[in-house]
């Protein structure tokens, strides 16, 4: 995986993909499937809505760190089986064979099967809406990757995956962020 | 547009569409192209990201009320057009065509266009992150329409339209809410 600008890690999330958000709790990593996300602003800064239901969430919580992957659409089942099984019960990693790497910043896992990973902390939880808010501070892409098609949870059990690209570039030039 | 069912409303949201969001601020009505979205329980309760930079902001926080709806792919143009001028400038529903329905139990307009409507009410906004908490009070469908794949935004000027479905509703029986 190579290394990609932070000011460019918004539009990994803007468009609403399914991701795997791992955490370490300083003994053992776990990862949760979360489909409730969304940019703040081009900083890299997101919001997840997760709660104390996702046993996750007391490492996330606790260690004010975690890491956003992103799957393609060849690991559907992956994203679906990490989502019904507890991390408290099973290590997902070896059941679902993901393979972890080393991040820069955070204790959480990068999983090298997915497209990209950015590794986040903490900034706030808006408590009484479940709102986590993340400052990510390193994004990592998969550029050698050939199934680049993300996938988008319905909610109902059924899912999108990405189809065609529709170029509007020039029309939305007055509004893009620098470099992006 | 018939009525939707308010607890299958987050499964609008949930897959990450571009949005456009309408307003009205007492005397004339608006319209923003929103991207930033996320799903916060299966109430129909929503977030979105927003801040005094879009026109519309004013109305949203002086009103407390939106309508959240859904352009398919044939409305690109004018999800990119609404995107990128501004409602103090220029009446957005004439400059697109927008055909205007009456809303049940909000004063903002809903988009005949689109694939689907949700009436909400502010009930929170979360001022340090630009994070306003929408309730949604009722939701509209288009049963009848033939486009129904909807848009998602990258954030670099470029759009990835909906493709293929996948079923995993088996897999996942055991994690969906009731009725969905």
């Amino acid at each position: 995986m190579e290394s990609l600008p932070l000011h460019k890690a918004f539009t990994l999330i803007e468009p609403g993909p399914v991701t795997l958000v791992t955490t370490h709790d300083g003994h053992r990593d776990n990862v949760m499937t979360i489909t409730w996300t969304m940019v703040l602003d081009f900083s890299a800064s997101f919001a997840i809505t997760t709660g104390p239901w996702n046993y996750s969430y007391a490492a996330l919580t606790k260690t004010k760190e975690c890491v956003i992957a992103l799957p393609t659409v060849d690991m559907l089942d992956i994203a679906v089986g990490i989502g019904t099984c507890c991390g408290r019960e099973v290590d997902k990693f070896e059941k679902f064979g993901l393979t972890r790497a080393k991040a820069g910043q955070v204790r959480a896992p990068l999983i090298e099967q997915c497209l990209a990973n950015i590794e986040c902390r903490v900034v706030d939880i808006v408590k009484p809406h479940g709102i986590v808010v993340l400052q990510g501070v390193a994004a990592w892409l998969d550029g050698d990757r050939k199934e680049r098609r993300l996938l988008h949870a319905i909610g109902d059990g059924t899912f999108v995956v990405d189809g065609r690209k529709c170029d509007r570039r020039e029309m939305m030039r007055s509004k893009l962020p620098d470099g992006v």
